[in-house]
């Protein structure tokens, strides 16, 4: 995946976070998924050798933060704010969960500066900072403990953002050519023979045996080499019980 | 929200995982998103006070968590199991995002026992134990930067999870139970001693056979009675040989 150019104008800033370690990993869930633009509101310490720590790999993202004095410095320029929030609150704007949140700061993003914001660990986003924000976004959690650690909280933040920018997942690449009809159909014969010679196949009920079979391998969809392998297999047992006994 | 039953039936499984801070706060994730079954297969240091630490308000999954001295035993019972890695590898199991493999999850933890297994902080799953799970999930990230610590893997996964678990639509009746991860591990011995009988198992190479065997009835998902077609068909086999050449 190239980093969709979206992600490049989301902001994550995190509001006077007291603990540095949670800045870095903060920095390292944000880079995991493409997003590189740090802000940090009056943090409490930083630049910190345990955000470092933390940060990994992403020393980038960190040394790249930018530091502001007020929430307003942080969002200037930007078109929409999403405040982070799991605390209820009376007389809030519009609260919907992280993953329409990502929805609508990836659209925006597309041509726009958008910015996602995160509180101080122990008591969250002020009424005052939520009321700088347009939308309020709540990460689904248990009731009896919705804890996330800040860090956390960015990692499905930035996780719900990457699968909206369009990032996917690699796939494995077949090993091997899909088998043709013919060919599954070779090996079908080829296994009821076996059942056959080998005296598995009850002869009363043929064909319901064949059919289980026939179900449990479309659902595998065979892969040629697999049709070779299946059939050299029965060759073999087929070699073995022939060259041994014709009764 | 209420705790939906089908994530009481999805477990956890770290494998030899090296810091217990990882262990504690893959409890604190899991607890957030109402997982509760966590099961360690050889945890470096554990319990540890480090472990408790990153737990927080988790100590009750901690506590609760079940400690195994192989990956059999942790997946003993469970019809799905899937493996969590990002890193690519040949002649693999199919390849799904964790969105897609959490939807899997949740819809056969509806009645059934699932795992989602995570490999040791470095190196990730070995190909030994991802062969023991019939799926491998990523979650998306960036090519160049794709280090999710551990409990980050955790919460996005468990994210997913409750996200599925909070409106799934009930699955469409099997015809056959699907078979638990004994009964499968069970059928691959007796294949792999029949192979060997049969002079079929290419002794340079009897693990990449396997394994090509293992991808195979992966995809398909065997269920219970077709276990016990395919190992009646193997029985048949084997007497015949045995009972008519013993040389």
């Amino acid at each position: 995946m190239m980093t969709p150019a979206a992600l490049d104008r989301v902001r994550v800033v995190l509001c006077e976070t007291s603990h540095p370690g949670n800045i870095g990993a903060a920095a390292r869930a944000m880079k995991t998924m493409g997003l590189s633009r740090l802000v940090l509101v009056n943090p409490k310490q930083f630049p910190h050798a345990e955000a470092e720590a933390f940060a990994s790999g992403a020393l980038d993202v960190l040394s790249n933060a930018l530091v502001c004095e007020s929430l307003d410095a942080a969002l200037a320029g930007t078109v929409l704010a999403v405040a982070s929030t799991s605390r209820h609150r009376d007389l809030t704007h519009e609260v919907v969960d992280c993953r329409e949140a990502c929805k609508r700061m990836v659209q925006d993003a597309s041509h726009e500066e958008v910015a996602l914001v995160f509180g101080p660990e122990r008591t969250g986003l002020s009424i005052l900072d939520v009321n700088k924000c347009q939308l309020i976004a709540a990460i689904p959690a248990n009731p009896d403990y919705a804890s996330l650690n800040l860090a956390q909280a960015v990692q499905v933040f930035a996780y719900e953002l990457s699968m909206f920018a369009g990032c996917t997942a690699p796939r494995a690449p077949r090993t091997s050519d899909a088998a043709t009809h013919d060919e599954v159909e070779g090996f079908y014969q080829h296994l009821e023979d076996v059942f056959h010679a080998s005296g598995f196949l009850n002869p009363q009920e043929p064909k319901r045996l064949m059919q289980r079979m026939r179900r449990l391998f479309a659902r595998a969809r065979l892969e040629k080499e697999e049709v070779n392998i299946l059939r050299g297999f029965l060759r073999a047992v087929r070699d073995r019980m022939k060259g041994t006994n014709n009764s």
